[in-house]
């Protein structure tokens, strides 16, 4: 792939998607996939994935297909999973602790190190094998730890300050699933989760099979 | 808006966006906002803005701007959030005890009723006021209760089976966490969440910001 080529941010989002299926097909056994055959496992059109698939190029073939492997390596070197991020979990309540004993982060190249809260009560917890921290011990681990990625699990009234924090010490990614979204201008990226956005969609999707079924 | 036109789906999944943030216009009292400051606030352009709002017509005025609260009435009533789902979780682990206490599902108007899982030792636990039963329970309790949606959180293996049970007891919706996407082809509607996928691309975004640096 031309490296200096960019690839948009709606590929970049369906890339995720696209190495699940291809992992899956690699470890089934099956060597070559038609842009058909991957348009029916996965409910995206054909054509869409010639499109997306064209951006890193050179691996589809007409009449042949796609190599599974060639792909699904090239997908996972794009997407960086060839290497290792460091994470740290600010806020380890409901959701943070649901994060911190999630064993997809780590086969995913996500190595969480480190647990931080202000309630008194959840200091000391132990979450898999790491202890929750008090949030003063921030600035010290961080200033002598290599830290990629700040989860931010923590309250409204809480997240503006708590990222000022973060970015201020120099973590330049944020995976936030605070109720409010963040927003940094440079240098620092931002994943907005809102689980509940998801299930907005199926309400709506539902209310509408429920009425074309009337 | 006219009911009988089709909203499509990429503005259907902005839709919750637009919720939240005009919901926090609304809460700091602001009657009117610009398409140009709802851009800023919301880090969509302006333009985009003005053609998804105009799919439900007639809130916004040249130089005048959209009525906050009018618009955030209509999304409100188009995700259907001024009427109540009952909900059943399948799977008591640790992504499902997570759901189960997230208060976020209750004030959307999702309200969780029965929990199931298969595992000996969480059977009889206590999720909030609900108690996790086994899943030989599920089919007299979907007999004999509403169920509008079940969340499915378990792994791998179980997925396709749990699945078509689900379905098979003529649950319409789906919010399957579990590792497997799900497709069924008619009169089901399925949201695949995968945690991970969004990591992913923030691990790819601070890879490229990281490169832009250097």
């Amino acid at each position: 792939m031309d490296s200096s080529k960019k690839i948009s941010q709606a590929v970049i989002r369906r890339l995720p998607r696209y190495y699940r299926y291809l992992k899956d097909l690699y470890r089934e056994g099956i060597s070559r996939v038609s842009s058909k055959e991957l348009s029916e496992r996965m409910h995206i059109t054909a054509s869409q994935i010639r499109q997306d698939l064209n951006c890193f190029g050179g691996f589809g073939q007409q009449g042949y297909g796609y190599s599974v492997e060639a792909l699904f390596k090239e997908i996972e070197s794009i997407l960086g999973l060839d290497t290792r991020y460091k994470l740290i979990l600010i806020g380890a309540g409901n959701i943070g602790s649901a994060l911190a004993k999630y064993e997809n982060l780590s086969t995913r190249g996500f190595d969480l190190c480190a647990i931080f809260d202000v309630k008194e009560e959840l200091i000391g917890k132990q979450l898999n094998d790491l202890m929750v921290q008090h949030i003063d011990n921030l600035k010290n681990y961080v200033m002598n730890n290599e830290v990629d990625i700040a989860i931010l699990a923590v309250p409204h009234s809480a997240t503006a300050k708590l990222a000022e924090l973060v970015v201020g010490l120099g973590i330049k990614a944020i995976w936030n699933y605070s109720p409010s979204d963040l927003h940094f201008s440079h240098d620092v990226v931002i994943e907005n989760v809102h689980l509940v956005d998801s299930l907005m969609v199926l309400g709506y999707n539902l209310k509408e099979k429920l009425k074309s079924i009337d």
